[in-house]
C-alpha cells in the first residue's frame, strides 16, 4: 500500500458524507485513471459513527487529524471560518496537502492561506469552494491560461437562480418562493447569505482573483442581493425582451474611455437578454460565461451545490493531487513546483490593479419611474437623462396602474453610476415624479 | 534565457498564425501565469515569410525542426494524417512534447502515437482537437476525474450546428444555407466532412475513449450526416417541441435491461427537447453535454473552431506542458510521470468494453409516413409498432399535402434499432403506405 494516497475528512454533514459515497462508487474509476489506491484513513466528526468502514479512524480531535502521520491529504468540509481556518493552517504546517470547499474561508482568509501554503510547499484546492460541480477553477486557471481574461458573469448562487426563476416562470412573489426554497432545503432557516448576496461575493473575490492575478479582495466586492425584486420588475424585463438574473460581474476596465481603469466586483440582480443562454440556466443550476481574448465567450453550466457535485469538485481535486504526491513510478513527495499557482498567477506576479468604488462602474440600467399621468413628464425625464449624458435604449409607458399615475420604464446604455445617481436625484426632485426610482443594472453580455 | 520554453510552430495557416498572434498580444499573461518566457524559436513553413519576427528561424523542413535541439514542445498545425503523423512521430522520437489540433491524425493512429509518446516519456496534448475553444479535453480528463460518465451529447461541428440553425431560423433548405456556410468560410469547397459527420465522428471518437477509458475506435463510429433533414422535418419537430440538432453521442450501456451491454458510438441528426439549453446552442457555437455520477449534468459551451479559440486551446496545452518542462524552481526535464495519461486512464487500465453495432443501439425516434388517408391506417401504424414493443410518446396527424395523402409523425420511446428496424419494414409493406418512412434519431438529454 506504499502506493496509496490517504486521504482524511474533516466533517461528515452533506459533503463528507458525498465524498465517502463517491470513492464507494467510483473506485474502479479512480484506480483506472490515477493508477492509485485511494483510501480513507481518518474521518473528524465530533461524534462516533456507525455507518462508517471500520478501517477508518473516527477522530473528534480534528487539529490531530489535520497532523497525522497518516494522511496525505486533508479534505475540509466543516466549514465556518474559525475552527475550518486552525485546521487548514495546522495541516499545511504538517506538510499535508487541503482540499476545501469553503468559500468564505478562502474569500476572507484566502491570502494568508495561500502564503502560508507556498512557504509550506503544500497545496491548497478549493474547485469545490465556487460554482459546486462546475470545473470553473479549473477551466479559468488552466484551460484559459493563455488567454487574457476582459470579464466573467456568473449564476454563482443557487438558492438565488431558484427563486428568480420561481417568480418568472409562476409569477410568484419573493417571499413565497424563498418559504418554498427553505422548505426544500435549497435556502437556510436565516437566508441571508444567499438572499443578499454575501455567498455569491465570497465566490466572485475567487474567480476574480484568477481571472485577472490580483490577490483576494472580497471587502471590496459591491454587493446588492435580490429581496427587492418585485414581480412588476420581472414582468416588464420579460416585456422588454430580458430577464433578471441574480449575477456575480468580475470586469477589466483597461482603458478611461469610459470610466476610470481598474477592476469591478459586483454582485447584483442584472437584466440580462432572453435569448443569452445565461438566461436560460434555471432553478438551482449555477453557470458562468467567461469573455476572454483571443477565445472569445465560453460557457460552464451545471449543479452548483449538493453532495454529488460538491464530492465530484472535491474528488477531482485530489486526482490533481494525486498527480503531485508522484505518479506510480515515481515517488517524489515534494514535487510541489509543477502545480498551477494557487490564485493562477505566480505570486510575485500578482498586481495591485484598483479595485473601482460603486460609483465609478460602468452598466447599463432598468429605470422605474413613477409619475402624475401629466403631458411634459416624459419629457422632463428624457432632457434629465440626455443632459447627464445618458442614452436611452428603450422606452415603455405602462397603464396607469393608480390613478392619475403611470410606470415608465426605460432602459439605458452603459453609463458610470455615478453620473446615474446624478440623473436620478434630479429626476426624483421632479414635482411629476410621486415614488424614488426603482433601478435594476443591465449588461446585453456582449 | 535557459527559463524559457522553446516553441516550434509547424504550419502558419489560420491556427499557426493564431497561436503566433496569442504569444504577442497576451506575452504578459503567459508570463505573470507560468514564471517563464515562452518564445517560438522555429517555424515551419514552406514558403519564406516576411511578416515573421526575425528571432524566429523560418524552415520547410518540418522533420529537422522536429528534432531540433532548439526546440522544447513541437506545435503541430498542418493538418492531415501523412506528414503530421511523420512529424510527429520524428518529434516524439527526439523527446520533444508535441500539442496538435489534428483530430482526423488522432483519431485513426492516435493508439500508436500515444503509445509511442509514452514509450519515448513525452506528452502529446491535443485540446484544440475536439471543440476548438472549449477546454473539454481537460474538463473530462481532470475535472471530471473522480465520476464515472454515462454519456455525453455534444454539438461537434460548427458547419453542421450552423446549417442546422439557419434551416429552422430562416426557413431555408439545406442546399441553400451550406452555399451561404462556403461562402462565409465555415464550410469547405467539398462540405463531406462536416455535412457527413465525418468530422464530428473524428471528434467523438476522442471524446469517447477519455469518457469510458476504451482506445481510440474512429471505424466503430455509427455515422450518419444532415444531407438528408428537410424543412419539413426541422418544422414538424419544433411543432412537437423538439429541435433537430446534428450531434456526437458516447452513451456507456452496462446492463442489458434495454439492450447489449457495450458502448455506443454515434453521430447523428437528433430531436432534442427545445428547452434545453443544448438546443438553443446555435450557429457556429459548439457544445457538449456531459452525464457523470455523482455530478449530474455538466454542460461546456464556445466556439468550436476559427483562429483565437484553437490558438488557445493549442496555448493551453503549452502552459500544461510548460509545468511539466518543470517550474520556474527546478529544471526536471523527464518529470513525465505527474501527468494525466493520454486518454484519461494509465494505459494498462484502458478497457476492451465493446463498441455496439448500429442495430444494437437503443434510442428514442421520429418517424414520418406517408398514407393515403383512409380509415384503418393509424391503426395499422401502431399496431405493428405495438407488436414490436416500441412505446409512441406523441402522434401528430398533419392534413394532406397531396391529393389522399397525410403525413403521419411518430415520436417513440427508446428502442433497440433492431426493432425498430423490423417495424418499419412492416409499416413500408402496407398497402396504404405511399413512401418510405422517414426516421431521425430522439433524445430527451435526461
Amino acid at each position: 500500500m506504499s502506493n496509496s494516497i490517504k486521504l482524511a475528512i474533516l466533517g461528515l454533514g452533506t459533503v463528507g458524507t458525498g465524498v465517502i459515497n463517491l470513492i464507494n462508487d467510483n473506485l474502479n474509476e479512480l484506480k483506472r485513471r490515477s493508477g492509485r489506491d485511494i483510501i480513507i484513513t481518518e474521518v473528524g466528526t465530533r461524534r462516533q459513527r456507525d455507518d462508517i468502514d471500520t478501517n477508518i479512524m473516527q477522530n473528534s480531535d480534528l487539529m490531530a487529524i489535520a497532523a497525522s502521520d497518516n494522511v496525505d491529504i486533508v479534505i475540509e468540509v466543516i466549514g465556518g471560518t474559525t475552527l475550518a481556518k486552525d485546521v487548514i493552517m495546522q495541516a499545511i504546517k504538517n506538510g499535508k496537502h487541503v482540499v476545501t470547499a469553503n468559500k468564505a474561508l478562502l474569500a476572507e482568509h484566502g491570502n494568508e492561506i495561500f502564503a502560508f501554503a507556498e512557504e509550506n510547499n503544500v497545496h491548497v484546492a478549493y474547485e469545490a469552494a465556487v460554482a459546486g460541480g462546475i470545473p470553473i477553477i479549473k477551466v479559468m486557471r488552466e484551460a484559459l491560461a493563455a488567454n487574457k481574461i476582459d470579464w466573467l458573469a456568473g449564476i454563482i448562487n443557487g438558492t438565488g437562480n431558484f427563486i428568480m426563476t420561481e417568480m418568472r416562470d409562476k409569477g410568484r412573489p419573493f417571499a413565497d418562493v424563498l418559504s418554498e426554497a427553505q422548505e426544500l432545503g435549497y435556502a437556510e432557516a436565516d437566508p441571508t447569505f444567499d438572499v443578499e448576496g454575501i455567498d455569491a461575493a465570497h465566490k466572485l473575490a475567487l474567480l476574480a482573483s484568477i481571472a485577472f492575478g490580483i490577490p483576494l479582495q472580497f471587502d471590496k466586492v459591491y454587493c446588492e442581493g435580490i429581496t427587492g425584486i418585485t414581480l412588476q420588475d420581472v414582468n416588464y424585463a420579460e416585456e422588454l425582451g430580458y430577464r433578471i438574473k441574480h449575477l456575480g460581474f468580475a470586469v477589466r476596465r483597461d482603458s478611461e474611455n469610459d470610466g476610470d481603469a481598474g477592476v469591478e466586483l459586483r454582485v447584483h440582480p442584472t437584466l440580462i437578454p432572453q435569448d443569452a443562454l445565461l438566461a436560460n440556466v434555471n432553478g438551482v443550476k449555477n453557470a458562468v460565461l467567461v469573455n476572454s481574448h483571443p477565445l472569445g465567450q465560453t460557457l460552464y453550466c451545471g449543479d452548483g451545490a449538493g453532495a454529488g457535485a460538491t464530492a465530484s469538485a472535491v474528488m477531482a481535486d485530489v486526482m490533481d493531487l494525486v498527480r503531485v504526491l508522484g505518479s506510480k513510478d515515481r515517488d517524489d513527495q515534494s514535487n510541489t513546483g509543477h502545480h498551477v499557482p494557487h490564485l493562477a498567477f505566480i505570486p510575485e506576479q500578482l498586481s495591485d490593479t484598483p479595485i473601482l468604488r460603486a460609483d465609478q462602474m460602468v452598466t447599463g440600467y432598468y429605470l422605474r419611474v413613477h409619475a402624475y399621468d401629466s403631458p411634459g413628464v416624459l419629457a422632463d425625464i428624457t432632457r434629465i437623462l440626455s443632459d447627464a449624458g445618458i442614452n436611452i435604449d428603450a422606452i415603455l409607458q405602462k397603464p396607469a396602474h393608480k390613478v392619475g399615475q403611470v410606470p415608465v420604464i426605460i432602459l439605458t446604455l452603459p453609463v458610470v453610476e455615478s453620473q446615474m445617481n446624478l440623473a436620478i436625484e434630479k429626476i426624483e426632485k421632479l414635482e411629476t415624479i410621486t415614488d424614488k426610482v426603482v433601478r435594476i443594472r443591465l449588461d446585453e453580455l456582449a
